[in-house]
This record gives C-alpha cells, structure tokens and sequence, in this order.
C-alpha cells in the first residue's frame, strides 16, 4: 500500500487513514456553527473512544485545551491542511461510463477542495456532453488537454481491459502526480506518481461477515 | 464503527478488514492454478511485511507448513468462510441511477459470492429495463418483492434525501439483514441490521495527502 511509504514522515498511515473521518465530522459540525467540541462528545458522535480521539489528534500536537474541548474550526482547517484539502488539487475523470458520471454528478469532489475540471471518454455518446457543468472530452484530446491545463489528478473509471494502458499513458505523457483508481486493476506507474486503489467489493465482505456474525450470535 | 462490535468474536476489527484484500490476492491465484504460496512471496505481492501476513493468518489457526508455505485453496476456502462469501447471500440495488448501474454492471457481487436479485427506482425511464440481466423494478414494488423474495443485502444508492426514510423503510417493513450504505447520509436503523457505509471522498482525500506529502519530500 502506497501509504506505507509516508510513515517517515511522522503521522502513521493508520492515523492519516481516519483523517478524512475526522474531517467529514467536522465539516458537519462546522456547518452547524459549532464552535468547541470535547473529545467524549465527538467520540460519542463517532462512534470511537474518547482516548482514541484524543491519540491520533495529539499525533500533531493536539488542538484541546483541558477542560475546553477542541475548537472546530481550528482543528478542521489544521487536519484540511495536513490532508491536502487547501491546496487546490485539480483533477479529470478518464472513463465517462456509470462510475464516471455517479462521481462528477456528486460533491465529493468539491467536499474535499478538489476541482473537478472535465471527464474523458471514447465513446462518442458522451462526448461532447456536459455532467454536472464539467464537459466530456474525447479521449484522443487528454495528452493535449494535459499539457494546456493544470491536472494533479486521475480519476481511473475506465473498463478492466484498458487500465494499465490508460495508466501508463497518464504516467508517461502527463504530468499528473496522482491516480485514484477504481479499476480493480494494478497500474503499472512509476513511484513517483500516488495510486489509490479502490476495491469497492472489500466492503461488501466486510458486511457479509457483520451479518454472518450477528446470527451466530443471535441464532 | 459496527466492526468494533465484533471484537468479542477473536478476530479484530482491523485484521477482518484486511481479509478481503487476501481473498481478492487468494483468488487471482487460484485463477492461475497455483497450488502453494510462501508467506514471503504473498508479502511481495501484496506489498506488506512477511511478519504481518504470519501475524494476520495466525488469528484464525495459521494455515502455513513450516517450509512450504500456505495452501492457496485451503487458505482462500476459510478466508471465504470467515467472510460469509460461502453463505449465498443475496442482494438488491435500491436506487438505479448511475452509481447503481455502475454496481450492477460490474462483477463485484459475483466475485464475492453474493447474488444480485435486482434494482429498484422511482424513475420510469429505468423501471422495467435490464442491467446486466438484473430487472429494473418499481420502489412501490420493493416491500412486496422483499416479501416474496429472500434478501439479505440491500445496496443503498438513492440520492442523499432519500436515504434516512428508505433506511427507514427497509428496516421496518422487509427482513434485510445489512445495508451497503452509498448515500453518505447516517441511517437510522436498529441496531440488528448490519450497515457498512462507504465514503468514496476519504480516499481521494488519502491520495491528496500523498500526493503533498511526495512533493514536499522531493522539492
């Protein structure tokens, strides 16, 4: 996993994996003008321990003040900062099927400060059509479009077969530093460009044996 | 996080959530007729430590010889045990847009041993057609379906404003034992109904952290 790598650099991957957690909770609170949150409460909230909280926050220095609880706007712009969130990361989604399309029509890019630029596609269908204000390009356009724009980020949503040819065309004649990758494939990319591979079916797992183990204890 | 309910059960919370990646690894090696496999040469594969996969496998028994290494179908028949993918679980997709579709269409169910029965929306456009030979039915139909028919997962991609009442509904009205939340939106359900919620945004915020953090390292 990518995230081994970083251990170096201070924060466990493990803590930087629950990060985004945290700022999702945040967020939320955020919008509701919360302005100080204890750790027992936003514990509750999450559903964690309160020791739990107050570890993987203190990781970087901490942001509670005994007795004050946390306050919600420091420590959702300090974790923004360590995330990445404020630098402005642009990104296109390569692959305008179903998975393409569900994710430029939702916020998740917006939610977490990425700017989503435009979707990428071989078939002639999209082309040329817009999702969520962002336009779908031809795929014979994205080494072109690469070099004129900005773009930090690849979102893989192209079929199995065609992953590791997409992703070696993206490392080798893009500057993109980043790949989210939704193709169930290995990307056969240099080091020094971040994968995140995402395996949508580990959760489905996960919920089967949530359900198998309720009825062995239940039944 | 309903894991942690689980750790009564021996195996942690953290060790059940790398299981799906060693099915995944398992059964791509199964595909390729490999008989045995060294702890080492899977740590290289997977890209974790040797120490880690003795440590993992061992919670439940250890399934590796001494200098011969793990049997890869013995291995990937328990792992599928644990995980509940040997126990026909059957599924339905609630909300058939885009992001339903795109779960529909791909081999993630199959692959984990879970069948999926069919789509239910409120769009006409898309009640009555098919998804990968998956019928399309009506919402009003859905109680009347879960009825007759036995279903054990409902996968809930309906749109944020929808989710907490078709949480609502599935948990009242119809025998589902886990939902396979998509909406981004906690639900309100008992506490005997297993829920997995997927947040597709934290990755791409894991990935935006790597992405600053190789930069900082290299400039």
């Amino acid at each position: 996993m990518r995230q081994d790598e970083n251990r170096q650099i201070k924060i466990s991957g493990a803590v930087i994996n629950r990060l985004p957690r945290y700022y999702r909770y945040l967020k939320q609170l955020l919008s509701e003008k919360r302005l100080r949150i204890s750790s027992l409460e936003l514990a509750r909230l999450m559903k964690v321990t309160a020791s739990q909280i107050r570890q993987d926050l203190n990781c970087f220095g901490g942001f509670g003040q005994q007795g004050y609880g946390y306050n919600v706007k420091l420590l959702y712009t300090k974790i923004s900062e360590i995330l990445g969130a404020t630098e402005d990361y642009t990104a296109i989604i390569v692959g305008a099927g179903n998975l393409g399309h569900a994710l430029a029509a939702a916020a998740t890019f917006k939610n977490r400060g990425v700017r989503l630029k435009a979707l990428f596609d071989v078939n002639p269908a999209v082309i040329g059509t817009e999702v969520n204000g962002h336009p779908t390009y031809s795929m014979d356009t994205l080494e072109e479009y690469c070099r004129e724009n900005t773009v930090d980020i690849a979102v893989l949503t192209v079929p199995k077969l065609e992953a590791v040819k997409v992703g070696r065309l993206l490392a080798a004649n893009t500057n993109i530093k980043g790949i989210w990758n939704f193709t169930g494939i290995e990307l056969d990319v240099p080091e020094n460009i971040s994968v995140q591979n995402v395996h949508l079916g580990d959760k489905l797992m996960t919920l089967c044996y949530d359900i198998k183990t309720k009825n062995e204890v239940l039944g």
